[in-house]
């Protein structure tokens, strides 16, 4: 893999594989001794035009706990404040030798624009880029789903046949495009629901169905509802009146969760609008995923940085 | 030792222990390889929910000296921001792997909470809770009071005897709590030296004397004089008139050092205010353990992060 | 070598040490493991009181490929806002035991005044004091124009005899002096050009011609052209109309760059404004050392802290 773009680009046998290099990676941080040398004198630039501590944070353990260093770089207050370009920093970051890059920006498609351009020589993850894709978000949603679906037997297996039913503001989200994306790949069946306003221009041309009513829609059986958190930040207000209607007609409250079957998960990017899109009920039932999800975050971006950056490069996509 | 909150909780014991073990890391400090390999594949978080690049960056080296990754957390511009409660942000920190987190936080408590919820299984230290209390500080104080005391002769001993007066905003100072509860336990007989309004209410209840003149105080004999920094950014103006004013009454100045007997010893917990509660004379005279105090907190803090962290921890208290 | 404060103290023989030992980092960077254990346990103090992204992670990244731990010390938000003094900053340092100190600060003579205090041990790295000077910035200025002028047979040679012109806002730049003292104490002849304005008083007193007309000098044969940034945050609107007007008369643009003798070298500390002082053109051109002087930045600031840290301090200047 030389680098890790956006998740429409991968086969289905490249995101397997991810998958199940993350298998090892999750039993790698069980053991006594949690670290692996594999990356030892590779050096790992976290590139963050956007404020992330959670992403930045993830991505450095996976970084360190492969032996790696690690250098933070965050675009404010930086050279960048001062009018520099992406190009110019690209340039600096190849120069001081950096084997693989994070980036996180506020721009669609700036990491594309890093890896092609030749600016650079290094190994780039996208770590989300505006509106566009978040892949390791992607990634570990389906590392996610595969291990409660399918435990110690996950290994080579893709998401044949698992309906997932993906609900909000699917306009702003990044992740709900990532995840659109692979899980489709993986044999999964997409289903989007979200307020008409909250849904991009051309989503029918999307591998997924497309429903304005969540009660309606959760009437029909799904593996997985993966709720997307409310950006209120990037919202108009006029959108939806306010946060109890927002709640009341797409929130997963109580009273929605129970109406689940047995074995479905509810799934959150984080951090979550306790109250707001999901309720605390729901964040914390046992059939919520939350922590899971952060925890297999580390063991997917150390397989995507050992994928990049420990030889096997070349061997994939 | 599971976590350390306070210095309330401790026994005479542990604190001791707490004590020796900090002798054997200042002694691994003044080595040529200053570096054990103790908490090798480790992970610690500084939490910080407040700036305070000094406590930061002992922990840190602290943590680096043992061989630990220390990933850094500033809550601004985090999710934390974006409205992330507590909770979420030590659900995260757990899922990530972190095996200790190093916590600095405005509200009372704060650390008391995440040791206790169940949210995270990693060891607590607190940094410094809002005006509660700041065990490491009062834990380095001990160490450095120990040294001056007894030398090369001070393992397994504690401050019987030792006398101690704390000068200053004892009603916004967690140090002087940690260290009021700290001392005592170790023997030390502790006065408190401030003007009325810089009390807390409730401070009779302590195991201190209480003083309002600074002058009479200072003509009994004490062992350590403790100034507290004032902390003007957390005091309202009508407590005292003006910097001048404080000094005449309640600073340590060239007079009042002169008065001290021969062995005593000035503690501050930095950063000072020159020429406010502390002079430079007194600040920089021998007496003066202020630089000590810093790098006593470094083999301190070594020593916490080891009893957490090394396996010992189910040892202790 | 003791500290780096200036290149001004620099005899010739010391400045081609650490440029020949920057060879030797510069082979270790090309290697498959590009990690030396050389510094292993030392701790490096990145003490930032402006901002540098650029500087700071070169450093940091240097450091860490000797084998460093690396703490970074950003004034902003710490103590130093609370009112703490450098004196206590410094002994701050010190007292948790930082071997080296890379200081950037917005006074010139600050890490002259660290250096020579007595309140730290650790060697001192100037990374740019107000507009005093940026030491390493002209060891890798210089590093650069042998490596293109003498390649592989670089070792062991000085400038003679090399010719380099350096233009633009000279008044403000520490670049330009500290370039001025090492170019020449390497035996280079060094020519200023810029507008009356942007020349600093007593310029006639130092070893370099002056000019204020780009044209004209660029008519006389020169082995290198060097371009200042144009740091307009530091300007007052009235030294020159616009940025066009700059641009005109002190920019090196296209047709300018094509005037240039065939292996004149145009080098620029960056970050670059591009279409200002330099046209895109004239950055990206086969003439352009830019990148290379990134990436010799990283083998320099290798040589210098090696040099400090090393064992070999006491054996230079």
């Amino acid at each position: 893999m030389r680098h890790l773009l956006s998740t429409r680009d991968l086969t289905r046998d490249a995101a397997v594989n991810i998958l199940d290099v993350a298998e090892d990676m999750a039993e790698v941080s069980t053991r006594e001794v949690k670290k692996l040398p594999a990356l030892r004198s590779k050096t790992v630039v976290n590139l963050f035009f956007e404020d992330s501590t959670r992403t930045r944070i993830s991505f450095e353990a996976a970084a360190k706990r492969l032996s790696a260093d690690v250098i933070n770089f965050s675009a404010k207050g930086s050279s960048v404040s001062k009018g520099e370009s992406l190009k110019d920093t690209a340039q600096t970051l190849a120069a001081i030798g950096a084997d693989a890059v994070v980036v996180r920006h506020g721009a669609s498609g700036a990491p594309q624009t890093l890896a092609t351009s030749g600016w650079i020589d290094a190994g780039i993850v996208n770590a989300g880029d505006g509106t566009h894709e978040h892949p390791t978000q992607a990634l570990l949603d389906a590392f996610t789903i595969r291990r409660r679906l399918h435990g110690a037997a996950s290994r080579g297996r893709d998401l044949d046949g698992v309906t997932v039913t993906i609900v909000g503001d699917v306009l702003h989200s990044r992740v709900a495009r990532s995840n659109v994306w692979l899980l489709t790949t993986l044999g999964a069946q997409v289903r989007l629901v979200a307020p008409p306003t909250l849904l991009p221009v051309g989503v029918s041309s999307w591998p997924a169905t497309v429903s304005y009513d969540l009660d309606s829609s959760l009437e029909q059986a799904t593996d997985v509802v993966m709720m997307l958190r409310v950006q209120s930040e990037r919202m108009h207000a006029a959108f939806f009146p306010n946060a109890r209607e927002y709640s009341r007609w797409w929130g997963l409250d109580d009273a929605r969760l129970a109406q689940l079957g047995e074995g479905s998960i509810v799934m959150h990017p984080g951090p979550m609008n306790r109250g707001f899109e999901i309720s605390s009920g729901a964040a914390d039932s046992k059939a919520s995923t939350v922590l899971e999800q952060v925890s297999n975050g580390v063991s997917v971006r150390m397989a995507v940085l050992y994928l990049l950056l420990s030889g096997e490069r070349e061997g994939l996509a």
